[in-house]
């Protein structure tokens, strides 16, 4: 299976959907494109900042020299707002690196750079203060958090518009082959009401409701 | 009076300061359009939703085959920002049988093709998660509390990238013959300015300022 | 030295880490511009609005016509979602009056039109209910706090999609010169990064980092 090409033709909705039904908590909330390029499909390179006391001397992350290309950057930086984890020289980098995107639970700037460029780049907020002195890399490639999910090293980030969603590594091909069931019915579902046939026949017609799994507890 | 066209016509502004002057309150707080079409004016068609207990089986909702041509989906989902009650499938369902729009106290998903469509989407906010097993439909064509304003069934929606305004079916022709003559002095006020005259001299001799109504609690 | 024609070359990133290395802050959360023009550079006029109690009768603001050529109009109207305070009468004499924008700490409404017109509107909500009787011109020309940072008349005002700078009068050039530094290593680490460069080493050999100052207490 290939899983980046199953991933990107497959909508965010289908995929959340499949999720749902494996009891899979993956939504991010709160964290849209603020880029051209709104699509966004990859292998999660995860970074960790931390808060410094102030007046602590804390160097801007190099972390990005050791990301590889077809890596998406998710940033679990505590859902700051108040400075920003990613700007124009971060971008660049990116670029040339042939990275995927960068995801942020925390604040980006430059925006008007990035929203100019074709690298995709999510985040919660908007703010130009820097992280310098403010926050520090406190580890990479370990188990983040990124708006009350976790997320692992090498697990799947499929985001656009509607936000942003986490697909544990262990779970993709299971979660890819339920959302192509989910779609194929969302299809015909979709046909049949073109002809005029009511949603609730179409819906009972193509058993669009399922049970909800046993130990739910989201 | 042909009221959908004379709302239309209006200025949500003109609109708003002339249920002021009513002493009504009718502007829904922090719901925006979602979609390219950004305008909305129709009649209320009121649906509610409630919480279920996780586990609980509780399929997706088909009021949309009752609504009617011409009128507004207003979906009181009590401002739950952690599931969707809206998607592709309805917006398509909605497309196919003429309805004006959607407005959700909550959140909606399938931005992309939402906002690529010209039916206008307004919503508080946007995340993928399904209200399916998380929400179920409690009623139709009730009272509901839309961003702590009431809106009864066939009440008049008028909403822009300004907002969502809720005007009572009641006071509809008082709301409107009021805001004709609001819009009629700006009209004269922005001819004066243009001439040159200070706003202080343009605002008095055209009356734009008003005492507030007696009972005021808002 | 051009104070506004360098304030318009520089970053805002560059700008806003020019005032950290100041120990100055100077950046305003979650202001964002409602316009098409979305550059704003300009000197300070403040404005400050106070709630009345219900029932009082307050009249719109003409503060405007006191406002120069040149002049950006900031109002305090401490953060209120529930009112406006700008919309297309103010607009369209500000236009008239050649203004360089505005930027509110609250909501301003009739946002297609703003969307549309070239001056540069920035502020924290959208609403459309009128500040009339609701709040009250309290001073202008004073100083005032706008996101928690304070504004005096006459302080320098940068702005664009990453958000709004307050930069002192009394520090404005000595911003400039540490902005312009600051820019130009940049420039040359974004030019190594695009020979293959790692970060880290163009960030040490264009000295990137720098010690935070001594009493900072952001």
């Amino acid at each position: 299976m290939d899983i980046l090409s199953e991933l990107k033709k497959l909508s965010l909705a289908a995929l959340s959907d499949a999720l749902d039904q494996l009891n899979i908590d993956g939504g991010c909330k709160g964290i849209f494109p603020r880029s051209k390029n709104k699509v966004i499909v990859g292998k999660a390179f995860t970074v960790k900042f931390s808060k410094v006391s102030p007046g602590t001397f804390a160097k801007a992350a190099d972390y990005i020299d050791k990301v590889k290309p077809g890596e998406v950057i998710v940033i679990d930086n505590e859902g700051r707002d108040y400075c920003t984890v990613w700007g124009e020289i971060l971008t660049q980098v990116a670029m040339y690196k042939k990275l995927v995107g960068t995801v942020i639970d925390g604040a980006c700037r430059d925006i008007e750079t990035v929203a100019k460029s074709n690298y995709p780049v999510f985040s919660k907020y908007v703010f130009m203060k820097t992280g310098k002195n403010r926050v520090k890399l406190a580890f990479v490639q370990k188990p983040i958090v990124v708006s009350g999910i976790r997320v692992n090293p090498g697990d799947y980030i499929r985001g656009d518009e509607s936000g942003i969603l986490v697909i544990s590594a262990g779970k993709v091909e299971a979660t890819i082959t339920k959302a192509k069931e989910i779609e194929a019915n969302e299809r015909k579902i979709l046909t049949a009401i073109k002809q005029g046939v009511p949603l609730k026949k179409a819906r009972i017609t193509f058993s669009y409701n399922f049970k909800p799994p046993k130990n739910e507890n989201r």
